[in-house]
């Protein structure tokens, strides 16, 4: 039996544990990473990464198919799914090359194998049955979660499968059945029904992404069913209400992420919450002391991006003393529906009682036009007291690129000036929609009631 | 002779002007707006808007040849460059139709015709012959600006053309000798060339963009090249020192612009700047209290957007008196180049003495992956001290809407977070090369010298 002493050892290479890792050896200290499967975690294997990719592909079919709008005449020959999936997967080694080297030349060493906790500071890493100890002073834990398996519906991959299973489909099913109308679910009904397979998308709730703005909600669904998905709501219990799943050549669990398990945590004394994920406190310490939990597996909002930051506060504090807390004030989110969507609202949002609303469609925007993309809107919450931005709900193209924007509007409280919006760009929609709210837009008609 | 009696009469209806006209509307004042040409000025009719259509056309044309990058198989027969330019002209069109009705439900009286100054108060608007005179309490100079001549080389419209001409031609010419390389010699250069014409880019100065970052220039012209531009720098007379004029079919002169004339602004004691352009001061005011002129004409920063800010500005004090100032600390720029390239700093910039730079190159970038268009980089310079963010250079896919991000921060003083940023985008390139200024990006390779 090997055994090793580290500053700092990091369970996970998503972008909670990578960013840990990296950012410790900043930091100066001896660092290990252990990854018991790929590179990168579920972001670049089997989440945003991939999801984006075959997004973006149906965008680009879309993009071919309507290029006579700039006078040209395209061919498009029939389309082989396992080729956009073949570079998909090419697309996804070269990320993973790239981080190999970013951790190489910050001297993380990597370990490959499952991690489990023998005590506070000792990790048991199992690989091929050869087992090895770790030790570390600090431990950072970066495991992130799993696809949720609905009760008695067990995933037999080929007709019952997960989010990770259908990513890696390498051709497009007649039809499927998707439950759960949440991220997942809208973002593989997109997909998939983009290149041609019939979808049904069932959620439980009354609507689609059912902690969403209703306006949202209800253009994601109509931009759907423009795709010819067919979408079933309030499907309580959609396993029996939905007559016979022989239809279905496959159906899509989508339902929930859940923690991953076997580290052991009892060993080391940390606690978990009643779903399973570890309580960490806004240092993203858990209940011992040297040992944090960042991203996904600390169940706070499940995002790639906070887990980055999580995975930076961890390091931070875990090498140079608990300094830095997180700060969820503002973190935006988005859906790749067709067209995107994205929202983002400052976190005390309720709090605020006189808000007033502005909208600005893109079908008022000049670049919407030359771009040939005018399906969508910006709406703006603004404070009527301090005329402070509270919120932005975006629907349309660049809407994830717009959203960072509107995030540091919220963030700071900015309210927003004309001359900082580059003319023609989308972005000057989130000014355009501000100034809606006090019926003072000049680029659309006036409202003959306000 | 007809007359008319108006609270707010507005000369041209370009951004400035348009923008100013219903900004004085929605202040309960009424309002005609003269124009003598084509509704939307020089944006809309030979500038922003055309060009960039183009712009997106051969963005339109890559992507369709690069295709193959989503396992896709792709013919795009000959384009005919006539129907692009239809296309083009179909979409101002629409968006000049959408301008008409905003007027109309704005209560915007609309006069055609070319407008001069009788007295302060007094406008002759001459149209086809007829002359009528419009009186206005307040008048607000919009008219903009025409390309520069030469001396001794008038256009002909044939073969020595201006940034207008260009826009309207009906093929692609063989050859073209572009005189000028800032914003518009650049674009055009990067059109044409894209669509197969071979160009000549003749600048004065010793780089293109003479007042851009060395790094931006740089890299601005090392696409050119690779799009078979022939870039020549330091032709102090280009006429003189290019051998043969023969040699060229087209000669684009796109050295500057000039203030257009004819206003009779003596008439209005109204004064100018040596160079022609209207004096303002901060509240868009001329040297005549009950006139203000906006955008171009007033030769502050000739851009669109800032046109649009000084036309709201002029209409609120204007109707409301003086109030409000123009505040130009952070604006952004843009140059269609392929890739786009942008840039914006504090306007303080240079009183910062201990900056520090980070750079993130399109590389690291997932989304850039995703998308394939790596090619680009952000660079940040931040004050060391306070690590407040000063200025952001921008080179790549998007840029032209992150630089709104970017200006959101600079205006107000934003230290980065990572949670605002959504991933995969484009846009978190902005926090990653915040970041590297610290030597403190994840994403990259670790500087072994820094």
């Amino acid at each position: 039996m090997n055994s090793d002493k580290y500053d700092i050892a990091v369970i996970g290479s998503g972008p909670g544990g990578f960013t840990a890792a990296v950012r410790s050896s900043q930091f100066g200290a001896r660092v290990v990473l252990i990854e018991k499967s790929f590179m990168g975690g579920t972001c670049l294997n089997c989440g945003c990464i991939p999801t984006k990719f075959l997004w973006q592909a149906l965008k680009m079919k879309q993009k071919i198919q309507k290029s006579y709008e700039y006078g040209f005449k395209t061919f498009l020959e029939p389309i082989v799914f396992a080729d956009i999936v073949a570079k998909k997967d090419k697309n996804i080694s070269s990320i993973r090359k790239g981080m190999d080297l970013v951790l190489k030349s910050h001297d993380v060493t990597v370990v490959s194998g499952a991690a489990s906790f023998k005590d506070k500071n000792t990790l048991r890493v199992l690989n091929d049955g050869n087992s090895t100890n770790i030790f570390a002073d600090k431990i950072i834990i970066a495991v992130g979660t799993d696809p949720l398996i609905i009760k008695n519906l067990e995933f037999d991959r080929v007709k019952i499968i997960d989010s990770t299973d259908v990513l890696n489909l390498q051709k497009i099913p007649k039809n499927m059945l998707i439950i759960g109308g949440g991220v997942i679910g809208i973002e593989m009904a997109t997909i998939f029904a983009g290149f041609g397979c019939h979808i049904t998308l069932a959620e439980r709730e009354n609507k689609l992404l059912p902690n969403e703005d209703n306006e949202i909600s209800e253009e994601i669904k109509k931009n759907l069913l423009r795709q010819d998905v067919e979408v079933l709501t309030e499907c309580t219990n959609a396993l029996d209400n939905l007559d016979n799943m022989d239809k279905y050549e496959k159906v899509l669990i989508a339902t929930g992420r859940t923690p991953k398990g076997d580290l052991n945590l009892e060993k080391a004394n940390i606690k978990i919450t009643k779903n399973g994920f570890i309580e960490t406190d806004e240092f993203c310490q858990t209940s011992t002391s040297n040992i944090y939990a960042v991203g996904d597996i600390a169940g706070k909002t499940l995002l790639a991006y906070t887990a980055q930051n999580e995975g930076a506060i961890a390091a931070e504090n875990g090498v140079k003393g608990n300094s830095i807390k997180i700060d969820n004030s503002v973190v935006p989110q988005v859906v790749f529906a067709m067209p995107q969507s994205s929202s983002v609202k400052v976190s005390n949002f309720l709090n605020y009682k006189d808000i007033i609303f502005g909208k600005f469609s893109l079908t008022a925007s000049s670049r919407a036009f030359i771009e040939n993309e005018r399906l969508g809107f910006v709406k703006c919450a603004v404070d009527k007291v301090t005329k402070r931005p509270l919120a932005f709900w975006i629907i349309g193209a660049h809407c994830d690129e717009l959203v960072n924007t509107a995030s540091q509007i919220l963030k700071n409280g900015i309210k927003l000036s004309r001359e900082t919006m580059f003319h023609p760009s989308f972005g000057e929609s989130l000014f355009n929609a501000y100034e809606d709210a006090f019926g003072m837009c000049t680029e659309i008609t006036r409202k003959k009631v306000k």
